[in-house]
């Protein structure tokens, strides 16, 4: 029987480092595909840990998909089939190419605060699979057949529910339309709105949306955001007719737009029916304190708003699930524009996200996903408080989204500072990063409103928690020392 | 026990009755979910037939999803999620809706030779749920994690290994560009040639395709073709410097561009390197007889041919996942245009599609499927002969793909006949549908070469079987008959 040296478990729990122990093994191959494992009883015994500790293991491992259980026989370990000599020495040489790449850029990277990812070991794998062979178990006929364009009714449906219960928006079925991820979702509102328009986008704005939109062919007009949104004044100078905003949640610097501001968009939109706004409701689901912020579309009544959001933050960037809300009167031309062309997320998947969805497994999973990371933000700003003695650090907006800035109090100008960072194994992003130069005006700077220099964003959505002092310590020592 | 009037199974054989008995029984609640169902002995002593019948019968019923098996347990019925009241209510009124819809045009469809759908129940339901399981079970990290915009590497891989065996394709893994399907592929493909360049396209043709790469901005050239594939003259004439072509099996008339029509083509693409071939390889895989022909992207050295094509066709049109195969040249130019933008493709559809591909279940299904379809095809064929008294039909380029062509002698006029046949309940596509009228010359018609008057497409590969006697007799009654 194996055995697993409980003395070098340093912090980690008898349940983690017991797991840690087994992935190890099965990974460099001391335990052999399809080998039965001890049963819970005799390993517990063995290890003289309780039978709960093992069971518990047992169970995270089958849920992560490293053993499996064949019942009253006992537990067995699963055959990789990703993980053949092949495969991992393909694997080595990308890595080591990748390696040899960066080598000359920066150090090896210790945590990542610059790009959105998820933290991919939360999703909730067992229920997935679950729910996809239930699926594949029930007659099939639906999942052969081609979709509708606009989606499979249930997973429209199961959408529409959702929104109505988390968003408390009052769109039905037929004004959802769903698509392989924002970036489609995008190139199809651009098709619909015609490219000859100009579209406004936020600046300082998440540069892809820019990206995604130009690459379809829109003009584009970066328009400068003020503390209650994107300024209206801005707006009007620039002569678009389609505005793309985050007015719940602007992206990186958090702000939400105001009432005020919200009521001035919908009176533009009024003034000319040509006018379009596109609301995309990223991270909505991520808000941690004060109400929820209604969306624009709620409010519109009827008028343009196209609403857009994903699942991709929520569940795994690798299920490529998006979905647009259309207003009532543009469904019928958007069916028509688009009537020969076909759905592009398969069957299989949105009749298992419809299951998801409508059988209580989403909303469980943003509750629980809330849960560990306001968590992870909690850790992050307690450890900045313990280690940050001079006040060199300084947290703001870090209450909505996965992201928050950080203001450094240094000497050492701002791209130093990152550049100190990466040396330091932190890949982290500047608020300047997201600040377009082209912009006619950009009075978030100019009228000495937030953000002040040296203002950092931290996407902390994938950080790992037992990391962070480090971070903390990495961070505070880039922003003393001179490399 | 339940039973089974083998008396009223007419030509049906025992297992097929039995079949259908158990899913109406199933459909219509007298079997409940979860119930058990007779053992195949206790049954097959019943029922007075073979245990062997019921065994097969079971085992069909198991991999449409009807019923599942538990070990040493036995059979039981499967619960059928979308199968609630309220499903059916809606659907119910659906259908109702779109038959009040259709009233007015035309009667009940008996048979859609018109439309180019699969037979969906022939997918190899039980060897792909097997393979999503097993993915599902292994360590998931693979799945989740955000995939690179080309696809999955194991998936183009398994890509580049079907090309090599099934076309004799010289490609790698790097050249093949994964998406949700062609649409997607084309509105990328004009994306990154330039909307401002003119493609041709076939006339006649695959109206669809003009249909996308217009609705992404492109020019379109109608070109015409002759009996060697689309004429260069045309093409030269109208100052496309963009072509897509079937040159493998025309749709609709199943022409196959000949060698010097080929070489042409190539020359044509080496007298300027602006010049691009979209080689749309549809339905390559059903090819009857003769020998296979080798796809213009093998004789191409490297110019400017991209290879187009889907597992829409083969598998089924619910799953969105075709690809692109770049000349090497055309590779970093590819990747860099669209480095910031997602692949569209789940991650673990990806993966399961490579564990149907090099796990040679792809070549099974498709040799499968070959001859379902050439039967299909024969007793059509045969059926058309033994009707066909007074020889007012005539069958001709049947030997790709999954539709032929059918000359009818009628003194009726062609449109006549058509709505003749709508009234009968067949719908189906005049070969004169697929010509569109802005062309400036279509040598097809104008010289007289193929085809004649009065020619019909028939999409053979969703007819059922047992219905062609019947399908022939109302084609023929409608060429004769006078509604």
């Amino acid at each position: 029987m194996f055995t697993c040296d409980f003395s070098k478990r340093g912090e980690k729990s008898l349940y983690e480092f017991l797991i840690e122990t087994v992935k190890a093994k099965i990974t460099n191959g001391s335990l052999k595909a399809n080998e039965k494992l001890p049963s819970k009883r005799a390993l517990a015994s063995h290890l003289g840990i309780s039978v709960i500790t093992v069971q518990n293991a047992y169970a995270e491992l089958i849920s992560e998909g490293y053993i499996y259980s064949i019942e009253k026989k006992g537990f067995f370990v699963t055959e990789l089939p990703f993980d053949s000599p092949a495969e991992k020495s393909r694997s080595k040489e990308k890595s080591r190419a990748k390696k040899s790449a960066e080598k000359n850029s920066s150090a090896e990277i210790f945590a990542d605060l610059a790009s959105n990812s998820i933290a991919q070991e939360k999703f909730p794998f067992s229920v997935w699979s679950h729910l996809t062979r239930k699926i594949l178990n029930s007659p099939h006929e639906n999942i052969l057949k081609s979709q509708p364009f606009e989606g499979a009714l249930v997973l429209r449906e199961a959408i529409a529910a959702h929104l109505k219960s988390f968003r408390n928006m009052d769109v039905s079925a037929e004004q959802i339309f769903v698509g392989a991820g924002t970036e489609v979702l995008y190139s199809f509102i651009v098709r619909f709105l015609g490219e000859e328009k100009i579209f406004a986008v936020e600046n300082p704005g998440y540069k892809k949306i820019a990206g995604v939109l130009e690459m379809n062919g829109a003009k584009i007009a970066r328009t400068a955001i003020d503390e209650n949104g994107m300024e209206i004044f801005a707006l009007k100078k620039n002569g678009a007719s389609v505005v793309h905003v985050t007015p719940n949640n602007h992206f990186p610097t958090g702000v939400v737009m105001t009432v005020k501001r919200r009521m001035e968009f919908l009176a533009w939109l009024k003034e000319d029916e040509n006018r379009f706004i596109i609301e995309d409701d990223y991270d909505s689901e991520f808000r941690f304190s004060g109400k929820p912020i209604a969306p624009l579309q709620s409010s519109a009544e009827g008028q343009n708003v196209i609403y857009v959001n994903t699942f991709s933050k929520t569940l795994s960037p690798s299920f490529r699930i998006g979905f647009l809300v259309l207003p009532q009167k543009l469904v019928s031309p958007f069916k028509e524009k688009f009537r020969f062309c076909s759905c592009t997320v398969g069957a299989l998947e949105q009749y298992v996200l419809a299951s998801f969805l409508s059988e209580g497994f989403y909303a469980k999973h943003i509750a629980r996903m809330k849960n560990y990371y306001r968590n992870i933000r909690n850790e992050l700003a307690q450890q900045i408080e313990r280690q940050n003695e001079n006040s060199l650090l300084k947290i703001s907006e870090e209450n909505s989204g996965l992201h928050f800035l950080l203001t450094i109090k240094s000497n050492l100008a701002e791209k130093k500072i990152k550049s100190n960072l990466e040396k330091n194994g932190i890949k982290i992003s500047l608020l300047s990063d997201f600040f377009s130069a082209d912009d006619e005006k950009n009075s978030f700077a100019d009228e000495k409103k937030i953000p002040p220099e040296k203002t950092f964003v931290v996407n902390y959505s994938g950080v790992e928690k037992q990391k962070i002092p480090q971070i903390v310590s990495r961070i505070l020592q880039s922003v003393q020392q001179d490399f």
